[in-house]
């Protein structure tokens, strides 16, 4: 569906637009684990997120048609941002549709880049019916989060720009880790390294209670989170994994990994100390992983990628002054 | 005295070990400027400071038997990293002279490299006594932190790489602002300039009672700060510009800017809030001249250096919450 071509396509499409990020080394972390950890820092990316490459994509690929009469975009924030800016770059107007509880830095950076936010609660309205709503009412094209090949070869330029600068550092990655919520930067990642790394192995991550990815991996089939559970992950709260991101998690992803909110915090202050880096708390989860040991790195080369940065200045606060 | 030549063997002698920073750019805030704003992220260097350019290229250009016997160095800070972890990756040993109320994040990551780190009391002892009493009694060269010709032409190298991104971005810098204090950086940057993009007027960046390079360039000949002075800004605390770098600037450099705490904390958040970057105060001062309009933006395309990013977490903590 996705193959290695869209994505190369993509990466020509979005270069004026995104950032080429870098990928991080410290030296000290890197005595402490034994082995070469890299981060490939997307906090840095455009409107804090990764989520601008597949928006990007997506627009760039609209028809002058479409485009006139504008999208729709639901998220809880980074692909809202991702979005707004993409719409706004191609001269196309956007409505975002939002969670009222969403980081009020994530909702005001919406507005700044120009879309009209449309807030809904996230615990008695539906985003997908009000997204689709306001599609209909205003033929506007509906820009989906991740279940899009458009979204999927987007994210997945990540991933060709970390095994060419992996290659650029003469190391090969034994293992590459991603925080994941619907797939889509996930999906587009492992598709990119089973063809520029296939020694790699891929990894998802993923905080307690919201580890539907790690559960359907190991059931092989997709699975839901249950209601009612807590992180402080925003960006990463759907409930299962993509319809169609989950067949290429399926295919090229060789587990899910899980860690829970301290470890989140810890890998943020860490982030903080060693990188220079803001990252979100979702934007932490592969970090984390690595740094409570979900994989180790001892005598190995591994690369998390950093999915982003908007964290409200309070929170962060609090957590890089933790234990 | 030191040439473009200089510049470019030392990018070239360095490359392996440091990292080739981003140059970053925020839609919304060059919106709200009116014009391009572009930040050249040294804070994400390795040892989080551009410091490490200049060691690196210093200790690379030793003699074996130099080599051998260990370096010196004295420095507040971002300069005992950059020479503790340059003299690590070149398997020297060195000692590093820190005044004893440098922020615990550096003194601690310099030991973390693998230096022996000697304390001196700011107000009462010399750190340039104590450096050159040791360099005798151990026979190690000593590492000065920006008189001398390879620290100049090594901290060049970050010029080089602003010319070539500002190229890639299709873009002819109009100024270029860069944080000083002994003028290491502002003298290797503004010569790697004046070749690379002569179009470019360069600027240093200073906070107020530390506005020495400013007061220089206006008078004509180097004048020192009056004692006593104090400002967030740990980094920047040198009396007068350095006898190699001042003719440099005097040949190469529009202006000194001056910029008080207060710009420099309003820097740092919109730092974290904009480019989800971690600055520390001395590293913010570029940035703080650019959004208290010294320099003015509109219609224009602007450069600043960000120098570093080693700051304490209660500092940041208090910084990003501020007004």
């Amino acid at each position: 569906m996705v193959t290695i071509k869209d994505i190369e396509q993509a990466a020509d499409r979005i270069a004026p637009h995104v950032l080429k990020t870098p990928l991080l080394e410290s030296e000290t972390l890197n005595a402490r684990l034994g082995g070469r950890l890299f981060v490939k820092a997307e906090s840095l990316q455009k409107t804090g997120s990764f989520k601008l490459r597949g928006a990007t994509n997506r627009i760039a690929c609209l028809s002058e048609t479409e485009k006139a009469r504008g999208v729709v975009a639901y998220s809880s924030g980074n692909h809202a941002q991702g979005v707004a800016l993409a719409a706004k770059l191609h001269h196309v107007n956007a409505v975002i549709v939002m969670p009222s509880d969403a980081p009020k830095v994530k909702i005001a950076n919406t507005e700044r880049h120009g879309a009209e936010v449309v807030l809904y609660d996230r615990n008695t309205e539906s985003r997908e019916e009000i997204g689709a709503e306001i599609a209909e009412q205003r033929g506007s094209v509906l820009i989906p989060p991740y279940d899009d090949a458009h979204i999927i070869a987007g994210q997945g330029t990540a991933g060709l720009e970390i095994a060419e600068q992996a290659e650029e550092s003469g190391v090969i990655l034994d293992d590459v880790v991603i925080c994941c919520s619907g797939g889509g930067l996930s999906s587009g990642v492992s598709l990119a390294l089973a063809d520029r790394s296939p020694e790699t192995a891929v990894w998802t991550a993923e905080p307690e209670g919201f580890d539907d990815t790690a559960r359907s991996l190991a059931a092989g089939r997709r699975v839901s989170n249950k209601p009612g559970a807590k992180s402080i992950c925003d960006a990463l709260l759907l409930p299962a994994p993509g319809a169609l991101t989950f067949p290429i998690l399926i295919e090229h992803v060789a587990g899910g990994l899980v860690v829970d909110d301290d470890d989140v915090r810890r890998a943020m202050k860490i982030a903080f100390e060693e990188f220079k880096l803001v990252l979100e708390p979702g934007g932490a989860v592969a970090l984390a992983a690595i740094l409570s040991r979900r994989i180790d790195v001892l005598g190995r080369n591994v690369a998390v990628i950093a999915t982003g940065g908007n964290v409200d200045a309070a929170l962060f606060a609090e957590v890089i002054q933790g234990r």
